[in-house]
Parts: structure tokens; sequence; C-alpha cells
């Protein structure tokens, strides 16, 4: 298994809109794309673009979503995942799985639309990491 | 200011070595070149290669590095900074001096050779931020 792009580094927030509007002055940094709800994470999420990569910036649905619960320890948001694209991503589950490295949940898509899964930060380093794989298109 | 590319995301670890081999494992990633100390930053360096971005394997020089009390929070290691490309350094200072953002302690020279500053975490939404000049070569 070889990782590829660093595709984003999620960062989370307890507000999207005023993490924004701080990214502007400070990083002159638009979102890619507006804001929008992954539910079934019970997230809501935007993008902004660095020249080589993105920033995921997340912001809990609810006091049920996991980044509620990151929130509570870390009031102000942080780094939250890396996320690294790989060409194949049940090659990759089978890789993990088959190393006996903890992947958290099932494969499903992703905030690209494309599938992604979570190792577990005990196994990687301290580091929550995304697989995810790489959109077809050119990115 | 606008910010560049995201040169690298820096990771805390107990042991470069250790995470070396992880890395190795679980990424088929190699160093990009062999670990080195910055002894006045009180840590010991190892960048690896992303196709696009680096990782910055950071492990204590010393029970007084500041990433010994990042260790002391988080002992199996984890994210620690996002490091960004400026043009000029010291522009980059002046703005971020003249609108109130805590810039951490003397513009120094980084790890990879040119002048770099840090923003105080408090000031960008949790996440340390480390601002760098790029350097003059291609990369």
């Amino acid at each position: 298994m070889r990782f590829g792009r660093l595709n984003h580094v999620g960062v989370a927030t307890p507000s999207i809109e005023r993490s924004l509007e701080l990214y502007r002055t400070l990083f002159g940094a638009e979102p890619a794309s507006p804001p929008f709800d992954l539910s079934a994470q019970g997230v809501r999420v935007c993008f902004v673009d660095a020249p080589n990569s993105q920033i995921e910036l997340i912001e809990p649905l609810g006091p049920d979503s996991p980044i509620a619960r990151f929130l509570e320890k870390n009031p102000d948001g942080g780094q939250h995942h890396l996320c690294f694209e790989v060409p194949d991503i049940e090659e990759a589950r089978t890789f993990y799985e088959g190393q006996g490295t903890r992947v958290l949940g099932p494969t499903r898509i992703g905030a690209h639309g494309t599938p992604i899964f979570f190792l577990h930060p005990k196994d990687t380093g301290g580091m929550l990491t995304e697989i995810m794989e790489s959109p077809k298109q050119a990115h």
C-alpha cells in the first residue's frame, strides 16, 4: 500500500461561518464551494483551497456528532484528521484489515463523492487517517 | 495576505524511528532525507513525502522541548501544526502583527532553511500555524 495525494486536512470548528470569516482575514482564503451537510456522518463541511491541497472545515450537525465530542475537548476547534488518496478503496481496505490495522466502520461515500474509510488513530501514531479513493476526473 | 502551498503537516511522535517504521508499513512511505536535529527549537525532525505535500515527523530532543509537553497530553503523538508558504516572510509578519494576530517568538530559520514563524492557535481557530517563506528553488 502506498499513499497518494494528501487530499485534505480535516479541521473541526464550532462554526464554519466564523472559520470562513477568519480564513478570509488571515489567509485570503475563499470556500471552494458552499458548505453542505453530510447527514449520515452528523457533520456539515466546507472545503477551502490551498494551491496544492484543501482544508475541510467540519462542524457538528448536532450534539451526537463525533465532532461535538472533539469540540468538547478542543472548544476552539483544531486539526481533526488527514485524508490520503488511494487508487482502489477495496484493495486498500483488504490491505489494512489483513495486517490488523483497525478500520472504523463500513466503507462509505465521503465528502468528495468517492468511497472512504477511516483508520483508528491508535494504529497510526495518533493521527486519525481517512483513506479516500481518488476521484476519477482530474482535480 | 494569501496563503500558498501547504508545505507540510507537522506530526509529533515519541520516536521518529518507530513512526518511520509504521509509515513504511501503513503507507509505503520513505523519509525524504535522514532525520536531523533543530537544536534551537528542541526538536529532531524528519520529512516524509506525499506526492503533493510532506509530513514533518517531530520528536522532542529533551524534556524541555515544546513537543514533550504536547506528548504528555497525546502520548501516541498526533497532528501538531500546519505549515503554509508565503512569498515574503517579513511582509507576512508585518501583516499579522498589524491586525493583532499573535505571532509566537522571533522569525527564525526553519527545517527547510528558510525563515518561519508561528501563529498562536487561539487566533487561528485552534490550529497552530507555521508561516514559511517559500524556498527560492523549485520544490
